[in-house]
């Protein structure tokens, strides 16, 4: 197999550059790349180490690559956003094969273009170790940004979809990479493309924005009960959530079964779903779930919004407070 | 010595961010953070791996900061921005000291806060090696960038100060490190700086831009041989340039005889100067001699642009071919 050249690496990286117009006012090949800008920009980096972050062992380089992408869009989804620029910074080993780079930038550019997105930019440099650095540029809609801090007492806590899905795939990745037996993995599609193809929630996130009815928001990477404690620390309040509320695989419980692991954790405390979590302003519940309903867009209302600090989780049996419990990167 | 700590890094870097304002919407904290755009953004990312880019063997950290920082100012200077934001991805080995990441963020800051510019966001993670991405946006002054690709027959060939110090520099540390018999570095400051602390030619490169004389610019990173070419090619022109012309400092003639090395070199393929090469209209040379005589700016005449392709260099005697005979990173 042939080892990647910078060279062709650029030269891939440049036409896709070049064959984007949008807001694209100075493509690749001079000292800085020119963009059109609107009232204001969302910007969010993120940096990924192989075997901290991924693991290429069992990660096809080609679902990576929109996962790179994903985990990016999904921090501009969070603040109702609509994503607009990408630049890369990829640091490669020297040995690494052209063939991975190549699918890899593939999957990359594939989910870009779903989103309209444009690749601006970026720098490709040799190093010991793969880290890939993905800086994305998004415009607000609707009146503006929501941030994480505006929930206040007696609004309603809300998930956008399924939690504990990336988890679950992840496990069973793991399971079969360091246990001798092995499972077959046949049957857990959902779980595992919730770990290796995530999909941020771009276009509900924006719809959100747009209701004007939201007071905070974020996306779930960390868990909900580590992502909805910094949103409750950045508003100044508590949450309670409820257990039997909580929107999750069928197939999640027989996982949990048989990897010997406990549903709730998977479902609070695991990681990288890229759901949003977000909060609906006191008295406009009816009218938000009008919208929804409308625009036949399903969600859930998981719990409410109190004075004083952190999430509390009634499994039905007993409150337990559950803040920052979740997956640490 | 204590090892750095991710808590403690993210909180300077927040510390940093909460004290700037200025056009900083949201600051870090939140999924993304937000800045008020102009009508468009210049935007440049570069990555910096230890002892492909730098050597911290002789590079203090401090000054590393600085220049970390100044690389990415000169890609905006290189179009005759305003550099306004800056992201920081910063991938660290577990057992680097905090009092280096200390010092490399106090020098980052130190430059920053030199050019008005705000540090808004950022990742930090654990890697093998030193990995430093810096993403930089800026705005147009004047009447817009200045790209590469403008440059016409009968232009004249212009760079803002003097060449080759950077490259004397790191030879005089390189030499050091390397051989046996060490030299007394105490005369030689104003190369060594030239490689340890560069400065981006910010306010220059804004000044050129709202003449309005220029019809391209780009700094030069990869020595003049090779920058001059890339300004070249993308214009569709050649150049000639003068060995006469091309300014230099005293102590480099020193430096290469000391070190053996052919003036010539240092001059024409070294890199890291960021200075500007740049082109004046033809026909405005004397006006644009006149707006920098005013402001009392030194720059130099090195040469003209001509029909066809190359970067030919006149020593006096003969005309060689230079094109692409730089640094390369």
């Amino acid at each position: 197999m042939a080892a990647w050249s910078e060279r062709r690496l650029i030269k891939k990286i440049r036409q896709a550059s070049l064959r984007a117009s949008n807001g694209l006012l100075k493509a690749i090949g001079d000292d800085c790349c020119e963009v059109t800008a609107p009232g204001s920009f969302l910007i969010s980096t993120d940096t990924l180490v192989d075997s901290v972050h991924f693991d290429v062992s069992f990660h096809p380089p080609y679902l990576l690559g929109r996962k790179s992408i994903a985990v990016n869009l999904s921090d501009i989804a969070a603040m109702g956003g609509r994503p607009r620029f990408v630049l890369l910074s990829l640091c490669l080993p020297e040995n690494l094969e052209w063939d991975w780079i190549s699918r890899w930038l593939d999957g990359a550019l594939e989910i870009l273009q779903e989103y309209d997105c444009v690749l601006i930019g970026g720098d490709t440099v040799k190093g010991k170790e793969l880290v890939l650095t993905v800086t994305v540029l998004g415009e607000p809609v609707g009146s503006g940004a929501v941030y994480r801090d505006g929930a206040k007492e007696g609004d309603t806590v809300w998930v956008s979809g399924d939690l504990g899905t990336a988890g679950g795939g992840l496990a069973l990745l793991n399971h079969n990479k360091n246990e001798h037996d092995s499972l077959d993995l046949g049957g857990w599609n959902a779980l595992l493309s919730g770990h290796l193809n995530p999909v941020p929630r771009i276009h509900l996130g924006m719809e959100l924005a747009r209701s004007g009815l939201l007071t905070a928001m974020q996306d779930i990477s960390d868990g909900l009960a580590t992502d909805l404690a910094h949103l409750c620390q950045a508003s100044g309040v508590s949450a309670i959530i409820y257990g039997e509320n909580l929107p999750f695989l069928p197939e999640l419980s027989t996982a949990a079964e048989v990897l010997n692991l406990k549903l709730e954790d998977l479902i609070l405390r695991s990681g990288e779903d890229y759901q949003l979590v977000f909060t609906v302003r006191k008295g406009k519940e009816d009218e938000f779930v009008g919208l929804m309903q409308k625009s036949k867009k399903e969600i859930f209302k998981i719990g409410e919004i109190r004075s004083g600090a952190g999430v509390f989780y009634d499994n039905g049996d007993s409150i337990e407070d559950i803040s920052f419990q979740g997956y640490e990167h």
